[in-house]
């Protein structure tokens, strides 16, 4: 940490900015400079409020050195984290890219038997579908809950794919644990603290989207959270943020993933759907969060987007996703990863990858 | 809503369009223009997702008309709702502008006090203090909890102030509910839709905070989401919104006191504490939230803020805090408020004021 | 300047790092850290690039800490600035609030002279319209050019009043010196510096408006390039900035006020009407900025606004325009501040001013 | 247009618009909601001010339809604007992914010629170089002008390359076009309607980068008034807006790619370099551009970026910059474009050229 003084700081100020500090454990470095002074402050800092300091007599701002994470952090751990599944050879952070795909929401069993039966036939591994949804008025579809994991259950069973959805809550989270592969921390969640501490908790694995207008840091201080409770299995996810561009949904912010994997250690997706909103913005985007490095991508997907209950607009058609996969398989290898879409040979029962 | 076509659609395509939206049991009006045709959609559209049009053949862009929210609207409500307590002669969103104030966090019993004695010396009747906070980092200070909650609690015995603070979860909103007078949603959960239907069940008037990037639509929709359970005294809460902007931790947003007094009967405070996060601009931007017609202000003070757990650098001094209610005194009359700030005549126990 | 390294950065990167800086004329202090080292660096670094660190093996990051102008930093000069005008009593920056009313264009002679004749009842000083028209479309009304200052010329001789005017190029520019006392920068031009640098030598004050994503140091910069080049008379003037925030045109950013008046000495305005583009918005956002801390209004004012040729929805009517100098009247006394509004007694011929 | 009336507008009210609005040549056309009414309006809206409207006693909102611009949308152009340069086989928009590399500023003669050299051995056909540089400090480094420009006219007949440089005024432009094959308007100037007037009136196409906080509608109508003076060679480039997000300097923006051409029969091109502002995210970001769909990519490289005078730490090192160009060969070909990086065959002199 770095106190830079005003240029008519006394050094009667500086001494007692000096003690201050001292007092509560750090050590201070004054440094004179052409125009004013700056202390330099050591010690582990992290987690430490420095706003005290901010407003004292003759300081004129705070500048943090220190990261504020600890097991997120790449200086922590310098490989890739690669998150695996029980009895299954799917990874995400490896050298195989991963494709997760499906409707936004369950509606009934047989859309999304349907959906899952498009996906499967292309070889993609991970299936979606919203069981419980974060929807912005009160009166929009909220999905079909516990009913709904059962029908992704059913998916899972059927075509061997591994199953990602979304939950709103500790209680939705804790269904969520007794029917599906790895639990989603939606975007308006992700500093939702609570929930990110019991997400901590799971034995699943956990995708956590960035927030609306969460900076990269707060990003990596929500993962912060859950791996603090004991959960190394994280994956990140870009999905766009909030800005004054009104031509798309969000503004995919790409530019977060080389950053991101300097950074950390951690996996992580792009999500073009909600990152767009646009149905035909989302091959364009995905193809290029695949060729910026990403772990990944989720992808919306919709047998009959006209009659979708949520999200229509920017769910892929099937042959457009299947199209898209096609044109990933080919970029995949300019950036050294691989997309193993060769379906799953046979189906992998709950109870046998859990064993 | 409208649905407008691109100038080369055909006869055809906008003839499917008009029957799919008749089919869903809305009426369709066509409408010739220079360039192109729009078809006006009428019947009660709120709730109704309408992505499946916006990518049929020929479509241009739908445009919504009608506002999503209903019993938050001015239309639905034409006089200003004014928030109650009851055995108190308290109100949010009348005449009397509204002072909530506090220490951020309920840090001990001994500077609760302290903070809460020079409060009530200046007649203020809302006392705020979190024994929840939501913090970024998982290793810095989170509350007191229900502790927190008892030492609220005694501050209302002992200077009659109604007590406010926030709930992170279902849990802490239960034993909120248990000890104070207004419970707080915080901005991180301004769209967790479970707490906000938790808060609509609640006895307690809500305090809904913006979200960090919330336009005032979903600030209403989420004051929606509380008055759909049937809680009707919620006040929402300008406190700073996230953009370019660094020279201050937010950027309060004053413009949106008007509108959302134009379009909504719900009261609106400003919190420039936490619009700021610097104390020398919070007494400027308290006297702007006033004139720019504020129902009330959510303050910070701290008796020694440098030492402050969390958000010391935001809090005002308690000399700064009596000399903006000064200010606050002379400017109130010119936008048609008061400000009483005569303090309370006895003590307010829990039991009486619930009777 | 801080050069923050690498926890695993070697000694030799250090020293390479070291080295490479006292090559550039600068002393380097290194700090050893917990986790890491920083170098500080020390000398006169305004206007000095650091890019070429960033990347140098071992750095994480580079922190600027001097501020990187000069003159218009308030320790370069610790007494605020007034602004004055020859011939006449009108300052800005002094005790007395500044009131600049004016309408969005100068359209026609009549238009103008009846607009004026309002202003100058209520004893406003500054007259503002617009002769050059910077509009985001080719096919809008671009202004009146030279027919548009002889009109604003005549309201000076008629009224009394000085003359604000927009510049949106050197040609312009030029002309305006001719008939006007102030020339406006636009927002859309606060980065145009080659007519930033035209400015600097002209002998008229300049109002310098705030671009919409620009930072306050990018404000302060664009100031400095103007006082560069000789021109002492700078005002600064907050109109709103760009965000996600969709209930108002632009985002008025009241906190850049007192922070602004902490950094530099130079006077800040505020423009209610571009700030929020809407009637209904302006009054309260001019009070509050009243309140903040501004040292005047930019505000428009047009007698028939529904057909203004340019920015109708966001000018006043004459009869609001008069209540809010009356709010004002009893507002500005609370933050020090005076509103002489004794109508101008005679006229002021230009000549008679310039000698 | 379409005039959407509040719930409880009187008949007389809506009669009053109809007429207001006839009276200005348009036609109406009332629609009756369940909740309220709305008035369509027809006719060739295109350039009127509706603001008069919006404010009129009954009227909640006023929604426009049309777009606002003419000659850059591809409703009056269909097929893609193929930009060509006078005897040569260089193309922007077309098959061809054009590739402009160079310095972000022509310092010397020998690190131009140097930087050229590796450039023109990739194959790549622009060159591009700084000799008027728009500094946010007037204390910065501002360009070699003219002689700059001779040193990018010496490029152009060593190696063939077409030479691509930014105006920053109209002294600016009238020097370019006696050297240069094409002129880069910057983001800063985006709306500098005057110098766009200008450009339009150039012999040059023009190369039109978007503004830090451009919409796509805005940066198209900069682009409107460059055609509408005659010059119909106006290639667009996204270069990052700005945003809340603090881990690269701006946001690149790709989402804009797919919509921009949708909307335009203008190329688009991206700029990684500003657009991250970070060398290590340069080569990703490229790579996603290219993806995403744009027509080619604006590139800074420095042989010897640690001492570039300007934006060092964005510039690829001349090995990087191959790297990069073998992976795009590989990736355009999934995305239905060619990378044609064959060496120019031979010097192209400028009289030749104009010939």
């Amino acid at each position: 940490m770095l106190v830079v003084m005003q240029a008519r700081a006394t050094s009667d100020q500086i001494r007692t900015i000096c003690e201050k500090i001292e007092a509560m454990g750090f050590q201070t470095h004054t440094v004179e400079g052409s125009e004013r002074y700056a202390i330099a402050v050591t010690g582990d800092l992290r987690g430490v409020d420095t706003c005290g300091l901010e407003e004292l007599p003759g300081v004129q701002e705070i500048i943090r050195i220190s990261k504020p994470y600890k097991l997120v952090g790449r200086e922590s751990k310098p490989e890739n984290t690669i998150v695996r599944f029980p009895n299954s050879d799917v990874t995400i952070g490896g050298e195989e890219f991963a494709i997760i795909a499906g409707p936004c929401s369950v509606e009934t069993r047989e859309q999304t038997m349907i959906v899952a039966e498009i996906i499967a036939a292309t070889g993609a591994k991970l299936f979606r579908g919203g069981a419980y949804k974060p929807r912005t008025s009160p009166y929009a579809f909220q999905g079909l809950g516990v009913e709904g994991l059962k029908i992704l259950a059913e998916v899972r069973e059927r075509f061997g794919m591994l199953i990602v959805t979304e939950a709103v809550d500790a209680e939705a989270l804790e269904a969520i644990e007794d029917y599906a592969d790895m639990v989603q921390i939606g975007a308006r969640n992700m500093q939702n603290f609570s929930l990110l501490k019991r997400a901590g908790r799971s034995p699943l694995p956990v995708l956590l989207k960035r927030g609306l207008s969460a900076t990269l840091e707060e990003l990596l201080m929500s993962a912060e959270y859950i791996m603090s409770e004991g959960n190394r299995n994280v994956v990140l996810c870009e999905r766009g943020v909030r800005t004054f561009a009104d031509h798309s949904r969000n503004t995919l912010d790409l530019s977060v993933i080389p950053v991101a994997k300097k950074l950390s250690h951690l996996p992580i997706l792009s999500d073009p759907s909600h990152g767009t909103g646009k149905r035909a913005s989302v091959t364009p985007l995905a193809l290029a969060s695949a060729a910026a490095g990403a772990d990944g991508l989720m992808i919306e997907v919709h047998h009959d987007p006209d009659h979708a209950l949520s999200d229509g607009a920017q769910s892929l058609f099937p042959e457009q996703f299947a199209a898209m996969v096609s044109q990933l398989r080919e970029i995949l290898p300019v950036v050294n990863r691989t997309l193993n879409t060769t379906p799953a040979k046979g189906r992998v029962s709950r109870e046998a990858a859990r064993s």
